[in-house]
């Protein structure tokens, strides 16, 4: 590969225009959207806006007048269709580990003589996490966590199994798993369905609906834009939204401003907000996802698929990176639109690399993680990345001690 | 009262100086801190550089770089003091309603032989709800709500209460509940104390260790104006760390970079973290707290009462305002910091004086709530607010369409 085929690829690309959207150093190569996504440069005057004029000058009149209360509709009707959702299904709110919480607490009630949750071994923590803090406070008769690895997942589908809970694409390699197949194969048995959607919400196309999905949450710092810490979302098929969720906070009464004592819940995705939601952060993400306003999600997923392929090959033309092992699969479809390659010292490669403006990340225990956003990433980034992981493993500079002092977010 | 009374007032405030803290239009009279404090000026910049420098260009290194990843324990610190607390015992996330059910949680657990959860009849709905809830999760024999009047809490109090559930100030009528008394009587019969603190942290000097309180939730953007919807805080004392709560999100993890599939709960009041807190949420409410640095709070409590019994002597002292029923206690010390008064019009009068520049709030049925915060508000204020308020009632313009045309807040 030469530069030159680069920049063809950079010269045909019909996303090539939307990084101009985003605030993002030039020098910069950012391989790290699947953890916190770049700033869109819209957030910086509504947050302005928002912090200014609503807060500061409107005060407690703008939860009318400016909408905030209404926020947490509006925004989930912008992720909805990214994500294959019709109207009506996805809110903004929480984290996403508490709309994990209730959902799964719906998905048990739905399927109440049964009491496994089925999930994978290594799936991001926070989601094992909550399963077993709810098993172990309703005791495993009602719920109880049993992982088994992906290729296990369809033989593991049996009538013990009252929800699978499930990360579209791994949050170590990127394995992308089959929506349509697993939905299918879980509702021939009975069983609820609860999808991950973190690495998968923006950065390829999702189709809930299309899938007949129970239940999904999702994330909207990473391929969303939407902040550090920002809301995350959740999706619940019309179908189900009767089923009651635990967390009965005011947001999510049907009359909120009636003060009455008796919880009433909404009869709608309104039912699944809890407490008064963060108002700037809402607004960050509201003004970020109007990035997404033009987008074809199918050139977003041929662009992500081809960054990775590319920086695949350039990695296997330098005989000197054969001290990385792929973590992931060569396959385009089987992958979300990251990469992992193993190595002894990817902790401090990931930060060697970091020094010379190539931002990727570190997942223990040897995983060096790299990201690629179709919005802001050039192909002429790909070239430089791999060009500067060659001078720092050829270099060895990465055995300098001061890459090797761990941080407290690694 | 003359108005060279007032100006005398004003000039002996030694809380005056403060209002250039916050970023507030002269021409506003803001009787609704209550309902979300102004904003302070140090936020401005504060969110400009997160958004702008930490954000947009020094990406995901923030977590590490400006201690994004500490900013829940931080924000908790700098509130322990307003609230009595000593070290390692407040931290700062999710919203009321959610840390209620993780202090409840734990409470339930600490009495596993009980399941009543006492509380007040006319207790903010919200609390309400979530133990209503946590009741349909667990069952009865778990938990159950039982409400009583203000008057009834202490004779109410015995060996089938498992929590009682108190807020310290009511948030329609600012009745001021007595924290070390009932504390005191609950622990004689073995009852573990929820304190809920959206009223009074800021609002006066709160003692929770020193009442030997076992739980605290409280609100970031009431008196701490931290931003609509700022992140809450809850408080766990020592004692009672190492019980658990149910919500095991990753941030609540002892290591959460190391991503082991077992939830390990830290040994902290960390363990109380969920998901990935919003930074810029975080942030504005830690530049908010600063407004507090050499604040003492019992000149605070002194000028709250002090503009509470000027504003009821000047309602008094107008004829025209006798359609006015008080609703709160005319005892200062038996009081939050704000009033409450009844009318049939109560919805009207509120919209025509903000149309004055009068903002209180409503809150139904039929209350007419002002909140006094000493920080911002002057006497001078005062003066002007009930002027206004005769205005509107003198003339009868809050019976225009446009006061009563009702918003979806209220």
């Amino acid at each position: 590969m030469k530069f030159a085929d680069i920049e063809v690829l950079d010269a045909n690309d019909p996303l090539a225009k939307k990084r101009e959207l985003f605030s993002l150093d030039e020098n910069t190569i950012y391989l790290d959207g699947n953890s916190l996504g770049a700033l869109p440069k819209a957030v910086k005057s509504r947050i302005n806006d928002v912090v200014e004029q609503q807060w500061g000058r409107d005060l407690i009149k703008s939860w009318n007048q400016h909408n905030w209360i209404d926020l947490p509709q509006t925004v989930g009707e912008k992720i909805a269709p990214l994500i294959g959702a019709g109207p009506g299904q996805v809110i903004c709110c929480d984290s996403i580990s508490v709309n994990l919480f209730k959902v799964l607490c719906s998905a048990l009630q739905l399927n109440s003589e049964r009491s496994v949750v089925l999930s994978t071994e290594d799936n991001f923590p926070t989601d094992l996490y909550m399963v077993q803090g709810l098993s172990d406070l309703l005791s495993t008769q009602r719920c109880q966590l049993r992982t088994v690895s992906e290729e296990e997942i369809a033989s593991s589908l049996d009538e013990s199994v009252a929800v699978l809970m499930l990360t579209q694409v791994n949050f170590r390699t990127g394995s992308l798993l089959d929506m349509q197949h697993l939905t299918s194969l879980a509702h021939e048995k009975g069983i609820i369905v609860v999808w991950d959607l973190a690495h998968s919400a923006g950065a390829l196309p999702v189709e809930l609906d299309k899938c007949n999905a129970d239940f999904a949450v999702g994330c909207g710092y990473k391929y969303l834009n939407g902040g550090p810490g920002s809301p995350a979302f959740l999706y619940v098929a019309k179908r189900h939204q009767s089923t009651r969720q635990p967390l009965n906070g005011w947001m999510g009464h049907s009359q909120p401003f009636t003060f009455n004592p008796d919880y009433q819940a909404a009869e709608s995705i309104h039912q699944y907000l809890v407490g008064t939601p963060s108002i700037l952060a809402m607004s960050a993400m509201d003004a970020a996802l109007d990035v997404w306003n033009d987008v074809d999600m199918g050139q977003v997923r041929a662009k992500s698929i081809e960054l990775a392929d590319l920086f695949m090959q350039l990695v296997d033309e330098r005989p000197t990176l054969k001290s990385l092992k792929l973590c992931s699969t060569r396959k385009g479809n089987d992958r979300g639109s990251q990469l992992a390659y193993s190595h002894d010292n990817a902790y401090a490669i990931c930060q060697a690399l970091i020094e010379k403006g190539v931002i990727a990340d570190f997942r223990a225990p040897n995983i060096l993680r790299l990201g690629f956003t179709p919005l802001y990433t050039s192909y002429k980034d790909i070239w430089n990345a791999v060009g500067y992981l060659s001078e720092v493993i050829e270099s060895e500079e990465f055995l300098k001690p001061q890459y090797n002092m761990k941080a407290k977010v690694t």
